[in-house]
């Protein structure tokens, strides 16, 4: 269930209410690909202050499989987490990852990127997948396009995406807290994206995210589609903007009344030696922080933000030391969970402009880095 | 500072004094190579119970190299452990990981395993080195042999490592609590080792460190080696045999007189899937553990430990992903510290041949493994 507690212009403050908690959104939810946010202890998300993670359906069906999953009573069990989690329908990291793709109009076909085995997923599997995973927030299996596809391959990926939300809600096992979101696709053109969401709006369903952006059309491009797509979603739904992304992409996009993201972004950069802080981006791998006393962001009020020096982490990431990419991770799963709570925070005061403006103003000073 | 409060025969109870704070012995020591204990933040350390760890000085010297470890006032500052460190003398090092080692009366010159830059170590500079470390307990420099070494390869290393201990005292910066050790050589020989533990001694130590054991010779010889040299060793001083080893190797030390170790075996078995716990050692990546919902020991007190079943490990390590080898490091660091807490109480209490006993017959036992 989503409660709207507040809204500043377009950007909204609420709340969901699902089967391991509540959630506030606006709200980042970091990627937890194989039952494992890369690098953290669920200890640490939690004191972070995240509520809510994502796990992806293609992973956890092909290792450890439906059976373990169900073994445990869910991934929440299994992977010691007990607060909400969302997963995709599977569709995404087919076409990114697996082999052979082959595409009907009852679902995919496609070879694992681990051992080669076939499957064949389709909208009843991946909700059954997703029912074994025991997720919050389940998604309805779609087509992804890529950026490059032309509009005739946009439109048909469309419409066999609005066939297989259909599809999976039917397969979708209802059950208080567990919620099902459609999917709206349309890449970056205005008739299609209306025509998907008004589609989509009647099927019916708890949620609504806006999918094959971030697909490599770029900033502008990507808040201009969401310009024209979130005017046609209903004001009392949540809106989840898939696989974004920096920032920047996070504050335009609540701006723009998002409630939901997700992105690999801050634990992958962290993993390599970027770190997103208040000030702007730290390259860690750079050599002018080899001598550099300060910490990331001594501001900060998490303590491996605060307490970590930019010549220790140099040093970790030279080295190639497990604690490098432990300590970046979290350095910025910090980061984008505070803008998170500020933006919620400046709704919610009416106050978004000022807070966004301030952010801005702070990447563009970059203090001390 | 080493003070005796109590032994069980040959094992002893006791407890060292240093500027960094006091640490109880018989100890393990986890390996902090450069500068981290891999996959381990220092509050998970001080959580286990940990008061003291082991920094390597050939790495140190290398990356960061002493500007930033004076920049810094030390590896105390620079990693952010606040708690006693010991620092070995680059030595073991240097044979086991450079190139082009060429060794004279007064030195090694060695070329650096990271990009190939020759350096020149003698004991002068090896105590300059862990000067600027700030290590609480230093090491002479000594010259390490491997096991195939012929008798008098052995005694002229060890010949020349008593030179070199006597230049790595006149050069030790004196300061209180900072300790210096000496090193007694000799490989598997009762009359080289004799020889070499009496002329240490006229040298004059804060502790001796047995060294050129867990070279290859094996468990046998190696506890023989240690029944003919502690007996040579004084009774007032701690005794550190270094580079060891598995839980048995350590409780049979223990047993025999050693105060204090260092290993890599745990942290390293840790982020291979090797797990050590009280019922024996359990491989991970075995697949019988595919869907076991046993934590690794659920008795542990330790909530890592106990929390996350072999299962989930299991998938974690098969995934690649970094929480299999954190997790998996911090079960094997509290194990290992587990046993240190029980012998020092068994010595107290004089019950140490009930308790190694107790330890044995748990892991003859393999419970539920």
């Amino acid at each position: 269930m989503f409660k709207l507690l507040g809204t500043n212009k377009n950007a909204r403050y609420g709340k969901l209410k699902l089967a391991h908690g509540e959630v506030e959104t606006p709200v980042f939810m970091p990627v937890g690909t194989q039952g494992s946010v890369k690098a953290m202890y669920t200890d640490a998300l939690i004191q972070i202050g995240f509520n809510i993670i994502l796990g992806n359906t293609y992973h956890l069906y092909l290792r450890p499989g439906c059976n373990i999953l169900d073994r445990f009573g869910g991934l929440n069990n299994f992977m010691n987490w007990d607060r909400p989690i969302l997963t995709d329908s599977g569709g995404f990291q087919i076409m990114s990852l697996s082999k052979l793709t082959k595409i009907d109009n009852e679902g995919v076909h496609f070879q694992s990127h681990i051992d080669g085995k076939k499957f064949y997923l389709t909208p009843d599997l991946s909700m059954k997948i997703q029912h074994s995973i025991g997720s919050d927030i389940q998604m309805v299996l779609d087509q992804c396009i890529e950026f490059d596809d032309n509009i005739s391959q946009v439109e048909q990926a469309m419409n066999l995406s609005l066939k297989w939300a259909e599809l999976s809600k039917k397969s979708f096992l209802q059950s208080p807290g567990r919620l099902l979101f459609g999917i709206v696709q349309g890449g970056v053109d205005e008739s299609l994206r209306i025509k998907s969401s008004k589609e989509t709006i009647d099927i019916g369903f708890d949620g609504y995210a806006i999918g094959g952006l971030a697909v490599g059309e770029g900033h502008k491009l990507m808040l201009k589609t969401l310009d024209f797509t979130i005017p046609q979603l209903p004001t009392d739904k949540p809106r989840y903007l898939m696989g974004v992304g920096t920032p920047m992409d996070l504050i335009e996009s609540v701006k723009r009344g998002v409630d939901m993201f997700d992105c690999v972004m801050p634990t992958r950069a962290g993993r390599h030696g970027l770190a997103y802080t208040k000030n702007g981006k730290i390259n860690l791998r750079n050599s002018k922080y080899a001598e550099d006393k300060l910490p990331v962001d001594e501001t900060s009020s998490c303590p491996i933000t605060s307490r970590y020096s930019r010549a220790y982490l140099h040093h970790l990431f030279k080295s190639k030391e497990m604690l490098a990419g432990m300590i970046t991770t979290h350095i910025n799963l910090n980061y984008y969970n505070s803008i998170m709570v500020e933006l919620r925070d400046a709704i919610f005061t009416q106050k978004l402009d000022d807070a966004i403006l301030n952010i801005y103003e702070n990447w563009d000073k970059k203090e001390n880095i």
